[in-house]
């Protein structure tokens, strides 16, 4: 249903990982593939987090690719037993795995250089689906791979963020959207109302209203929303932003006490 | 499936959010969830960021409270008009969705208090699908919700975590899993082999390898692998830990470079 929704390519995450979910590590590779996402025009439209169980995996995938444009997965591409993503990704496609001849040559070349030891869990890492090509890894070598709509990355972030920037050439972007964020010092509740009448009277701009409460430099107590705006139509977010500022302005000129507290 | 899998109970997390597909804001409160339930021995198997919109919302949530014991969703039940998530949980339940007497006894008092007007966009906050119990809300009051194996919840992280405290009550919890963590300062690909046989021969051991790198205190590079073993038997814990930690000392006596790379 996302695909062709609009212009725009649609794309989904898949974080393939127990420590995530077991809380030991928060996920960091979520929020960068949106960042690189939006810049390139791709609407980022559903993450998934799974666990290593390839059932599991080998379903969200086929969920996820059929859906969407493209798909990014991170972790579970390491030498270690519970590396299982590369299999998934070939049950999911209904394709043999085996060594890779430019994997195998990459790593071989690569432990050498390192004085490692050949061990079958470090040539596990040549194990790439039939007809994946390979995504380099600029950073410890064992590359990632791209099959289908579906692009298999490290869950290390630094070799992830490597690996995003090898593939960018890969993708075919759309419009970026462009935003624009307003700090409104006025509790959301007094907004939602008339905020609600301008993103009615916008279809094309979609508007946000994020709550907040931080302290200020001086110690005292900040509360308000930041209402977001984006889009891809300048002309149409400019309209819908004129408004957003006018309704500020009116809220604020109203008066009433500063809010002191976010709803 | 995950119902039932084993004795602990299942869960899922829901994120509702453009802001965070959009890659504005990062995600802070799967981790904090994640870290809830391990505590109480309940199993986080899924998480799941959808965008503010309806049907996307509804199917997410069929999927999910149809596959888990549990399922905790954050973000979209403020005032403003894109916070759909009450109305979308009503949906999926096929029930009624009004103003909750309780929820605006609840929010009239507290507005009373801050001399708020009592706008549409407010009052809003108090609807509540039919035969859902509510979730109390002491930061800012709007309370969250409870209905059949949904849990309702704010996507602003201090009242999300307020929120947990509150029903955690609710829950029926199970046995948490123990876990020891350990540090090996051997690349994973050294490990591989050996750690996939000590995984198979404790298959109620979740054992898990996670490479870093970090810098040391003396500014010099260090790489490795935390394991982290994972389980509900203390005996069988402790014997996979003995062997691995016997792993670790025999593969460092055998000596080799301090490891140069993490794969």
């Amino acid at each position: 249903m996302n695909k062709q929704a609009d212009n725009n390519p649609s794309a989904a995450v898949l974080v393939i990982g127990d420590e995530i979910l077991s809380g030991r590590t928060p996920d960091a590779n979520i929020n960068t593939i949106a960042r690189f996402l939006a810049e390139r025009g791709i609407d980022l439209k559903e993450a998934r987090i799974v666990p290593d169980e390839e059932d599991e995996i080998v379903a969200a995938l086929n969920a996820l690719k059929e859906k969407y444009d493209y798909v990014f997965t991170t972790g579970g591409i390491g030498p270690t037993h519970d590396d299982i993503t590369a299999d998934a990704v070939a049950k999911a496609f209904g394709v043999p795995i085996d060594h890779h001849p430019e994997a195998l040559r990459i790593l071989r070349a690569y432990f050498r250089e390192l004085g490692r030891e050949e061990t079958d869990a470090r040539l596990r890492m040549a194990r790439i689906p039939e007809g994946a090509a390979l995504i380099a890894n600029p950073v410890s070598k064992a590359p990632g791979f791209a099959i289908g709509n579906v692009f298999v990355l490290a869950g290390v972030p630094q070799v992830m963020r490597a690996m995003l920037h090898e593939l960018a050439p890969m993708l075919k972007g759309g419009r970026p959207a462009k935003s624009v964020s307003i700090e409104a010092l006025i509790p959301e509740g007094d907004l939602g109302v008339p905020l609600g009448d301008i993103a009615a009277r916008h279809p094309g701009v979609s508007i946000g209203s994020y709550p907040f409460y931080e302290k200020a430099p001086d110690g005292s107590d900040r509360f308000g929303a930041h209402i977001v705006l984006r889009g891809r139509d300048e002309k149409a977010l400019r309209d819908a932003e004129r408004e957003v500022r006018a309704l500020i302005e009116r809220l604020q000129r109203r008066g009433s006490a500063p809010p002191a507290t976010w709803e």
